[in-house]
C-alpha cells in the first residue's frame, strides 16, 4: 500500500484533484486524479467502471451529485492508504486528451483583446463592434483538431496576403502566433429548445482547462471577412491534460469588472462566475506575460447561456473557452500580436528580438488559483512546440 | 420473397441507391437503401453488421473500395427476389439522422448569393469581399444541432437591432429565413498534417445531401461581426434522411462556371467536380424558387482541399455544406433575404404577399440529377415546419 505524499504548497494537494486521462507504462487509457506529483488510477480505486474509459464522458455525463459525491469519496480514499498498482508517478505516465470534444466554441472575452485586436486588424474603425458590450461575441471553431498538451505544431501552410501585395499566395503562415485561453467543458448537455438558463452554469460545466488557440495571424487576416476565422485558427487547437473541476474553484470566484451597459436579462448573473486566474505565458521556458483572467468582461456563465439562448442544444464534452485573456498592461497580454503590436515591437526573447513564432520554438501556459484557506491550486499546464511546415505538395 | 417493383421514371431506381438510417415500426434503427418506395434492411439482406448500427459512419469509414464493392452487392440482391422481412415501405418507416456529425462547416460558394448578401448586408461596400474569388469562403457551424428532416424548427429567440433602433431587444427572430444548399458527407478522415488534394474527393467523401440552414436574419446582422455567424445559424441545420453516394453522380458531373483569376495551384482541379442538380424550394407547398447547383463558383472537392490545406485533419462524419445555392435568376435564389430582397419585394404565397418564415410555414427543399441513359436521380428531400418561438423565460 502507498501513502501519497502531499508537500504543504503543492499545486495539486486535496483542494484540486484535477482529472485526466492517462495510460500508465503499456496500459490501456484511462481516467485518472492528480494529487500532487502522483495519478491514482480511478477504476482501481473507485472501483466503478465508469473511470475505464478512455475519456472523461462517461463519467461527466451522470452529473452534478454524481461529481459531488465522486470527489468526497477520492478525498476519502486519497487520504488513506492506496493500493500501489492504483497509483503512478505523473512523469512515468502518459497523458491524452481528457475528453471527446463535441462542439468547440471560442468566445472573445476580453475587452483589452477585442480592443486591441480591433485595432490591429481594423486601424480606421472603432476598436470594439457596436454589438461587442451587449453580447459575448463568439463563433464555432473545428472540434477534430482540439489537440493534447505536448503535440507538435506543424506550421500551418495556407493563403496570405500582405497589404502590400497585389494577389494572395500561399505558403508556410509567416506570423504564427498563440492565444492564450481558458476553456470550459460541459459535464451535462441540454436539449434542443430548452436554454441555459446563466445560474445553471455550475449545475453543468464539470471543469476548467488552459487552452492554446494557436493562430495564423497572416491566413486569418485574409480569410476572415464576411464569415469569421477558420484556416487560421483549424489546424490546431490545444488542452491541458488535467480538467479542473469547478468543484475546486469555490475561492477563485470574482465579479466581473462593470458591465455597462447592463447586459439583457438572459444575461445577468445573481452570483457572478468571473474567475480569479493567474496565467503565466512562456515563450522558450522565459515569461512573457501573466493575464490576468480576473479582468474578463464576460463570464462563461454568461457565454453558455448566450451560446444556448437560440435554443441551440449542448452535449457533453462541449468545449467553450473564452478567446485570449488579455489585461489591461502590456506585459498580460495574452497573444503575440499584441503583445508585439503587430510585430512591431518585438519582444526579446533568449536575448534575440522576436516577434512571431519560429520553428523549434516551445510556448506553456499555466496557471493557479487561489484555494481554500490560502492555498493556491494549478491548472495543470498546456504546451506545444513549433515544427517546420510540410514541403508543399 | 418479394421483388421490389421499380416503376420506369423512379427518382430511386438502381442507378441511384441513397442509403439512410431508418427504423421499422418498433425496431432498432438501422442503415438501409431506398429502391424505389421501399428501403431494404442491408444487415438482413447483406448478412453485415456494419448495417447494424444506427448511423452509416462504420460503413462510411471502410473507404472507397468497400462502397464500390457494396453498391454492386446491392445491384444484385435488389435486381432479384429479397426476403419479405428485409424490404419495408418508405412510409411506413421513421427516417433518422443519416450519419452521426463530426466537424460542420459551411462555405459561401455561390457568386449570385455571395454578392446578393453583400448588396444587403454591407450597402456601402463592394458585394464580394477581396478574398472571394480567391478561396472558398467558408466556417464552422455547429455540429450538435444538425438533425434530421422532419425536426420541427422552433422559432429561436435572440439578440436583434434594427438599424433605426438605438439599443438591441431581446425576443423571438423576425426575419426567419431559409439556406437551400448541397452538403457533402466525409467517408475516411484525413488525418492531421495531410491536407486533402482536390483531386481526392471522391476517394474521401461518400455522399451527397441536401441541407437547410436555418436562418434568422436579424440576430446574424447583429452578432456576426467580426467572427461570422452563430446564434442566427446555430438553432437548427436540417439535412435530407438519403445520403445519395457520389458513385451514382458521375453523370451528373460538369465543369464549374470560368474561374477568373485562375485559383492557386491547390485549388485547381484536373477532373471538374462541378454537380448538375435542379434545387426545387417549396414553401407551403408552393414552388418558389429553381437554383441551380450547376452555377456554383467553388466546386466540393476545393471546399475540402481548402478545408485542409493548413493541415486540418477530417473526420468520418464530417458535413461541409455549399452555402446557399442560388443561380444568376430571381427565381433561382436559394434564401427567403434574395428572394425578397431584404423583404422590400414581397412574394405571394398562398395567395398573401409573404417575406419571412411566419409559425407553421413548412419548407420542402428537394432536388433531382442526370444518372445514367437519361435516368433523372432523386435527392430525397429536406423539410421542415416552423414551431411558435418558446416562452421568454
Amino acid at each position: 500500500m502507498t501513502r501519497i505524499p502531499v508537500p504543504s504548497g503543492s499545486l495539486y494537494g486535496l483542494a484540486n484533484l484535477p482529472y485526466g486521462v492517462f495510460s500508465p507504462d503499456g496500459g490501456e487509457p484511462r481516467v485518472g486524479v492528480r494529487v500532487a506529483d502522483s495519478v491514482v488510477d480511478l477504476a482501481a480505486v473507485l472501483g466503478d467502471d465508469v473511470f475505464s474509459w478512455p475519456s472523461l464522458n462517461a463519467f461527466m455525463e451522470q452529473g452534478h451529485e454524481r461529481w459531488v459525491e465522486v470527489r468526497e469519496h477520492i478525498i476519502d480514499a486519497v487520504s488513506d492508504d492506496l493500493p500501489d498498482e492504483a497509483v503512478h508517478a505523473v512523469d512515468a505516465v502518459t497523458l491524452h486528451l481528457p475528453f471527446e470534444v463535441a462542439d468547440y466554441v471560442d468566445f472573445y472575452a476580453s475587452e483589452h483583446h477585442a480592443s486591441n485586436l480591433g485595432r490591429l486588424f481594423r486601424p480606421d474603425s472603432e476598436p470594439l463592434m457596436p454589438n461587442w458590450k451587449h453580447l459575448p461575441v463568439g463563433y464555432h471553431g473545428r472540434a477534430g483538431t482540439v489537440v493534447p498538451s505536448g503535440t507538435g505544431i506543424v506550421r500551418p501552410s495556407g493563403q496570405r496576403k500582405a497589404p502590400d501585395e497585389a494577389a494572395p499566395s500561399f505558403g508556410p503562415c509567416r506570423r504564427l502566433d498563440i492565444e492564450a485561453e481558458v476553456g470550459f467543458v460541459v459535464g451535462t448537455g441540454s436539449p434542443l429548445g430548452a436554454p441555459v438558463a446563466v445560474d445553471e452554469f455550475a449545475e453543468r460545466v464539470f471543469g476548467v482547462v488552459l487552452v492554446n488557440d494557436w493562430s495564423a495571424r497572416d491566413v486569418q487576416a485574409w480569410e476572415y471577412v464576411p464569415l469569421g476565422p477558420f484556416l487560421g485558427k483549424s489546424f490546431a487547437t490545444s488542452v491541458s491534460p488535467w480538467v479542473v473541476p469547478l468543484l475546486a474553484l469555490e475561492a477563485a470566484r470574482v465579479p466581473t469588472p462593470l458591465q455597462d451597459p447592463e447586459p439583457l436579462p438572459y444575461l445577468r448573473e445573481k452570483n457572478p462566475w468571473g474567475l480569479d486566474l493567474d496565467l503565466v505565458v512562456e515563450w522558450n521556458g522565459q515569461v512573457v506575460s501573466r493575464p490576468p483572467y480576473r479582468e474578463m468582461y464576460w463570464s462563461p456563465a454568461q457565454m453558455l447561456a448566450h451560446m444556448t439562448v437560440n435554443g441551440a442544444s449542448s452535449r457533453t464534452g462541449d468545449l467553450f473557452a473564452s478567446g485570449t485573456v488579455s489585461g489591461p498592461e502590456k506585459d498580460q497580454r495574452g497573444a503575440f500580436i499584441e503583445l508585439t503590436w503587430g510585430g512591431k515591437e518585438p519582444l526579446e526573447v533568449g536575448g534575440e528580438p522576436r516577434t512571431f513564432l519560429e520553428d523549434g520554438d516551445t510556448v506553456t501556459i499555466s496557471a493557479t488559483a487561489p484555494g481554500p484557506g490560502g492555498a493556491r491550486l494549478g491548472l495543470g499546464a498546456v504546451t506545444g512546440r513549433v515544427l517546420p511546415a510540410a514541403p508543399l505538395g
